[in-house]
């Protein structure tokens, strides 16, 4: 991986660690960060209730795309601009902070202006014009892998994100795409202790979108924790069942509950505090 | 293919065959159309060079990137915008049509006003929301395949610009990411053919970025012709090994010649024009 | 490529190209031989007329099946070893050669005994110890490429049955397993080139079990020919709907016919002799 | 996935769970088996330093193959049929059961005489003929997925042993091979619940050709574990850097005992006996 040698990215030694904070909260440093909430914001009372079940099970930090990246043209696109005022609401009353996924830099200055943290979305990870626009930005930023990028391929495009001068990048392994379909992507587990090794920055898991199947979000979930990772980002829906994108794969609010419970043991014995 | 029910760009029946038109120029409807030239503009020099050369073997539009999209942001970022009267000059001079590829919204106006034909490249393939304002242009449009997108995906991805008005797209198979690393990619032959079952709109085949060896260009591009591909696109350097970009995959003036000879007979006996 | 050197399999030089010869038949040197028969044999009638429309549509040598690995233990698992009488009869009536699959040393006698050529199927392919009983053997051999395989392994396979002393080897390409689902496999057809360029072994293609479907049959016909192979081996079978195995990827004898005559159109303009 | 209607591995209820009994040791049922030893048995003072290290460590049965498949004809093959003896005094002095690799019906009488459990290797899950043969066996067996094997082709494989009347089969998810090279293999760690899903079979982890890297192998185990499998198959050597093969994916003795450590604390939180 010569390509990595003399970037930002590079973990320089054992100690070398980055700690990602995002007001009062941290990823990385010994912490296990849940960051929850649905898919898409598809009304306030939706995304409300959401966010006080998440909040209430101990998440921190709350996901919301207004902006959905769609396979098909003809698929609900998102909630669209509108819904900052829902993630502001959703701030105030649970005092969770937000996150977004940013698609285009067309949105980037009003999303910048209001969330606590971006999202560039694994379809995004080689749109580089966009992650030099996000480089600019002062906001920490989620980069999640591509479903067909190589570890030195993901540390590149976020060296985009650092050599803008943003240096709060925290990387998300989302499943990579393989011929098995059994699942939706194959999670790449190994990835957590590989990048470790890499880079500084903080490792999160998406065990929603990597395994695209409800009943499979918790053994990804623990595996991931078990594995180094450095904390989490789920789908929670109020009613998996009707919800307008990614149903199939979101946990209702009591799975989610039990999960946070079950990861809190876990999290005991190996050394991270949720 | 459910999704592909009721798209624009699905095959109805038999006879139903797209020929894009761009001026002159044809591609679909029994021509072999080879689009040619560096993989980035350099300099006018070297630019022009190239031109003149592919011109006279026998293509029919000039490819030059003015952006590239590059994994690693200390590689050659492109010539930039100023390289617009690079291509205008070319035209002028040679000819030829010019494409080149957009890769952002930002630069799209420009490009638009000034080339014949856009290429959205495979790292682009996803990003959705410049589908959307390529849609909206009237411009003829190369839409390369991602290197991890299905069949459908990126038929899907295909009705973006056609859901916004614009019908004139033409799909680039360019090579899947697979196990293999032999070569630079796995070219997918069999998706010309598949293509061609699914959809009206014509298929051209990038040998140079599939190959990743200037060796296995020729081959490329002949399986391609014999396959039932509409075109080809290929990179052509003055010399190879001094190019900013991809030289390990350009062919040199030389072998472009020699690859023309050889699909001229091909063609012949394939009921293709070149 | 470091574990190929000082191995048998090694291309050494420009001149250094083997013509693998079965009884009057060569693969390799410039020629373009073309196997064909059905999957398997079903019964002697079935198998009979299939051997008599190939040899008249231009084929040389005869594939026919009697063992069958199969996913489930449920599938139609082959005719078994009473069929070598069928594959005899139909050299004597047809004077095609004969070649079959060998799935096991058990039956490596008997088949050794009876029939012309052998072939590795791509299953067997990391079978070592198969690989090292048919390299005692003085039988030519096709060895299909795993589905797995990179370019490297095939050749190491290879290497087990030259370095038992049966230099007689045929490479073949089936297609490799990726992402893509709507082929059943992908057909790396820059595999021609890239073995060409590594080894001296003449290489054929398998455009049946490739593409999976019988109307992509012809397109990787051509696409292999144009690419540089030495050959073919396609299932051909007198009623594809009835077939017991692999039918929705077989050719019937009017298509195998037209699909003849192309090639020999192809043939004559890339200096290959069918 | 209709091929395992009426299938014998196919789970039917939720209470429809295998524990594979080998002598006194269970497999499944709650238990956490770990099966630990070098890749391949090297002399006898290699082999049972291992058993002893293992054993002491908390190992239940030791792995050690004495043929090796190797991908390379030049590459160690493995000790051979004599090592049965030192299989055999390594039980009498440890009290581990043994486990040894079969690759060959030849070798299937003398195996399966004296060791307690059969392993079929990732190259040898689609040998159908060899499964058939051990499918007439009386031992219990661990069948490795082949690294491109579907979840359905791992159960079809399995079926040909149980079809033959044993029942006593174990799965084991071993990495499957994709484009990410950082890893030698990808481990798919949701076909642990995956598996679980769909079959009433037992399921373990090799977290060692999984990952390839020795430092992966206490990551792999861990999220193994917290993902629900119910063992692992470890390779471990005395001296790793000396190993005749897969030295760079083994564990020494102190590593080895510290994730043993690691592991129990883990099984205690998530209902596992180890």
């Amino acid at each position: 991986m010569d390509r990595l040698d003399n970037t930002r990215v590079r973990r320089r030694g054992v100690e070398h660690l980055t700690c990602v904070r995002c007001d009062g909260i941290e990823i990385g440093g010994g912490k296990f960060t849940v960051i929850a909430g649905p898919c898409a914001v598809e009304s306030s009372e939706q995304a409300l209730a959401a966010a006080r079940a998440v909040e209430k099970a101990g998440a921190k930090i709350y996901r919301g795309s207004l902006f959905k990246p769609r396979t098909s043209p003809y698929s609900f696109q998102g909630y669209g601009p509108e819904g900052i005022e829902i993630l502001s609401s959703i701030r105030q009353e649970t005092g969770l902070l937000v996150e977004t996924e940013v698609l285009s830099a067309a949105h980037l200055e009003l999303l910048a202006e209001h969330v606590d943290m971006l999202r560039i979305g694994s379809r995004s990870m080689r749109n580089f014009e966009l992650l030099k626009e996000v480089g600019k930005t002062d906001k920490p930023v989620i980069l999640k892998r591509s479903m067909s990028a190589t570890l030195e391929e993901l540390l590149l495009a976020a060296e985009y994100i650092l050599a803008g001068g943003n240096e709060r990048v925290v990387l998300c392994e989302r499943g990579i795409r393989t011929f098995e379909t059994y699942t939706r992507n194959t999670l790449d587990i190994l990835a957590i202790p590989a990048l470790h090794e890499l880079t500084h920055l903080p490792i999160i898991v998406d065990p929603s979108h990597s395994s695209g199947r409800s009943s499979f979000v918790g053994p990804a979930s623990k595996a991931a924790l078990a594995a180094g990772a450095d904390g989490l980002i789920v789908e929670v829906h109020p009613s998996p069942a009707d919800a307008l994108s990614d149903g199939f794969q979101s946990l209702d609010f009591p799975a989610f509950e039990r999960l946070m419970t079950e990861l809190r043991e876990i999290a005991a014995v190996v050394n991270k505090v949720i």
